[in-house]
């Protein structure tokens, strides 16, 4: 298999969204990515916390890049459908999103992320997602 | 039932990731909330479409604070879990969500949400959500 | 169209958890199915309420075949996905499911299912599901 | 902690649809709890192999008995909702579904579990489930 990471860091420096977030890619290996971002006032809910479409927006990429290291080099992948539940208020200085592949098919990959909040040196799961990711012809 | 708006507009204009968008509260009824942001290049993801995660933001404040409108007074409201179905890619001018109370309990709230694309005059619905809010002390 | 009716009703006679459950085939158009089966000690949960998974399965069927209905004459439908939220208790006579089509597309198709308990004449609504189904080859 | 298996015995005994589907209690560990049953023509699908409501049914029931492993001693448990993903059809002799609590709350629960299915030694994952369950006063 040829690495996946040049493919995935190109992509992810594409999204617009990740980068409003300042966030940014942690790790990648097959089946599995890493992303994170931090938590600042431009991306709360009410009470100040990290809204969860923040969490959840890392945990679909998470999960989505990581169900593209298993997919032929000239696809892209899309979400087609994600659950997230929220565990705990995304508190601390930053979140950590882990994205990996639970069964990878032709083309439909069934995905799981969970979402970290670190405070210092301290990790806090705060969110878990399932769902499925499909691989589509690129843009 | 006091008019939930203004309870409503001071929640949402406190929430960093609305002003983010550039989203802003359309409507407010009793178990219905309209919310709408704009398709900019901040919000994308690689393929130039709107990002999931915004999607799934918008779905998820309309749901909350339409949960919010039949909750009293003295509550605040967290999401506790929600699916998201893409049903196609957002393109378009802005999205609108929908958030829609399907039924109200005393703790936990059972919420859909559907989010159109608009360009122009014409609207698309590209996604559908469901799932559960519950009834929070405030911060 | 064809009337998508006979196949149907074929393939819901094959279903051994139909049989099993007592359930029968309401009514079939296109993209609405309707299912109904009675609610005894043989499908209940500990308290004596009907069993999560009974009202997941007649749900689940409802959608599946709303899909069908819409689907090419030399297709199979397959869930790939559902999420269930449970509102009230399945007390009552009897259960009925009704599943919608929201969007039908060339492989994957997203569905909606609502469950409602009838006491006599009087219905409740106590679930409602959301999910993907996709066409598959004929086993 | 008292030895939760008794209460969970008791109560899966309760169970019309586990007698119906001749499943058994495997295992009862805190947070995580074993059901097994057979794979027999009452429940199947149209194809023939098991119906996603069977595989449901054992995968909410392994994951609700979980949740309640971990409760207090006076409440019962019940499903808010709950998610799943169907990876594989369900071939083999028997169905095996391993609940687990994911994080405990005082009310909220969240669990996930998976099924598998076994023909002869040889066992197969075919589900994921991820959802929510409350404690509530027993009947």
């Amino acid at each position: 298999m040829t690495d996946p990471t040049p493919r995935i860091a190109t992509s992810f420096a594409r999204q617009g969204l990740m980068q409003t977030f300042g966030a940014r890619l942690v790790s990648v290996h097959p089946g599995e990515v890493r992303i994170e971002a931090p938590l600042t006032p431009a991306t709360t809910q009410q009470q100040g916390a990290g809204h969860a479409g923040l969490t959840f927006a890392l945990g679909d990429t998470a999960a989505g890049y990581a169900a593209l290291t298993l997919m032929p080099a000239d696809v892209d992948v899309m979400t087609v459908e994600l659950k997230i539940n929220l565990m705990a208020p995304a508190l601390g200085d930053r979140l950590e999103a882990v994205g990996t592949v639970v069964r990878s098919g032709r083309r439909i990959t069934v995905v799981t992320a969970e979402v970290f909040a670190w405070t210092g040196d301290t990790r806090k799961s705060i969110a878990l997602l399932q769902g499925t990711m499909i691989a589509v012809a690129p843009a």
